[in-house]
């Protein structure tokens, strides 16, 4: 059996994505140290940005709006304008930041296209995601680039029934159990996780107990190709 | 001949969009009077607004940190944390607003979608296109979803690829002859124009003296299927 698609989550999968989140908020404490001291900063930061999900997204546009009102909040309205123009740029700073793609993936990349689809799926903001994908490179292995809002079983089930991709012949690489893989099994696809020491907090999911036999789990992804074949030899 | 695909614009095609940024404009203009003229403020947000374009994008997060840029250059950073709150606030109301859909569309897509894939094809952010969408209650009617980054023949040529449609079988409606018209007439599809008065000045574009006979002109969005009958049966 052949696999039709292989799908890639980008963020913290094919590059470095999260240690641009913590470096801003450590700035961010620095930042607000005159107003509040840095546990409150990151609490509050946090807190913020899991409630402006819903209406604002992921991406360092919504993550700036919700340093700009943590500002706002911990210095009671004090704040200057010239200060939250230093806020501005540490947004700007990780949305120029260079594109750090993870040892083994370019590799992999190559071996993998000529044979199969491969599609990168990932969640975020158009432009960012967009810019990102152009500035690493690797746009080049991909058949279908595909930006979504939300990573769930519905938007999931969308994208395959529209792209007309048999899910049994769908296999998704990534490092969010909430995101890449849980989703992907319920659909009764594969799904390869790779464990990332940094993953967000917020992409963590309990593990269940009994995981289908469509579930893998690889050291690092320069190991793909050789799952995959052994996945359609089976 | 049977068209395969009708897609449509959504902002100021089948709902109400530049009004909101106007309506913004001018609840900038007041909060900025300690600081700046109303025509210093139009002009220095019109400015920083394009300029953002190519990093941040279409739609209201963009806006709103242009609103911020613009209030921090033209008060010195004098401005205080309280006022970008007002700000902010400005921005979490034009995301809220409700959606006005235009008259003439919805029984225009009832009528259209049992016979043809309709389409909406959108530029700007993700979420916040995706919540009007849902919001509009237009939904049902679509059988695709697209919000891209840019409007362009480029992303118009890969998005019917990739969906494998004939650019000969394929309609597109809009109020912007940039982004909706003139790129679509490239590529050899229909184009359907209707003029609305309050587009936003970027979306136009200068009309050329010859059009293809594929390009086409209507008043407003209810003679669209005796539009489409015309076309397929000639």
């Amino acid at each position: 059996m052949k696999l039709d698609v292989i799908a890639f989550d980008a963020d913290d999968t094919l590059w470095v994505n999260e240690p641009r989140y913590i470096a801003a908020e450590a700035r961010l404490r620095e930042l607000l140290s005159p107003y509040a001291d840095g546990e409150a900063v990151a609490h509050d930061l946090h807190a913020t940005e899991i409630r402006n999900l819903t209406s604002f997204g992921y991406g360092v546009k919504a993550y700036t709006f919700s340093m700009i009102e943590t500002a706002i909040a911990l210095s009671n309205g004090h704040i200057s304008g010239t200060e939250i123009d230093g806020i501005l740029q540490v947004g700007r700073r990780m949305m120029q930041a260079p594109v750090e793609v993870f040892e083994h993936v370019e590799p992999t990349l190559a071996k993998l296209s000529p044979q199969r689809d491969l599609m990168i799926l990932t969640k975020g903001d158009l432009v960012e995601q967009g810019d990102r994908i152009a500035r690493s490179g690797l746009a080049k292995y991909f058949r279908y680039i595909e930006i979504v809002r939300e990573k769930t079983v519905e938007s999931y089930r969308g994208l395959l029934q529209q792209r007309r991709i048999d899910p049994q012949r769908f296999l998704m690489v990534g490092n969010s159990m909430k995101s890449d893989i849980l989703p992907v099994l319920e659909l009764g696809a594969y799904a390869v996780y790779i464990h990332y020491d940094g993953t967000w907090e917020h992409e963590k999911a309990q593990i269940p107990d009994r995981l289908p036999t469509t579930y893998k789990e690889i050291k690092h992804i320069g190991v793909l190709p050789d799952l995959i074949e052994t996945i359609e030899g089976g």
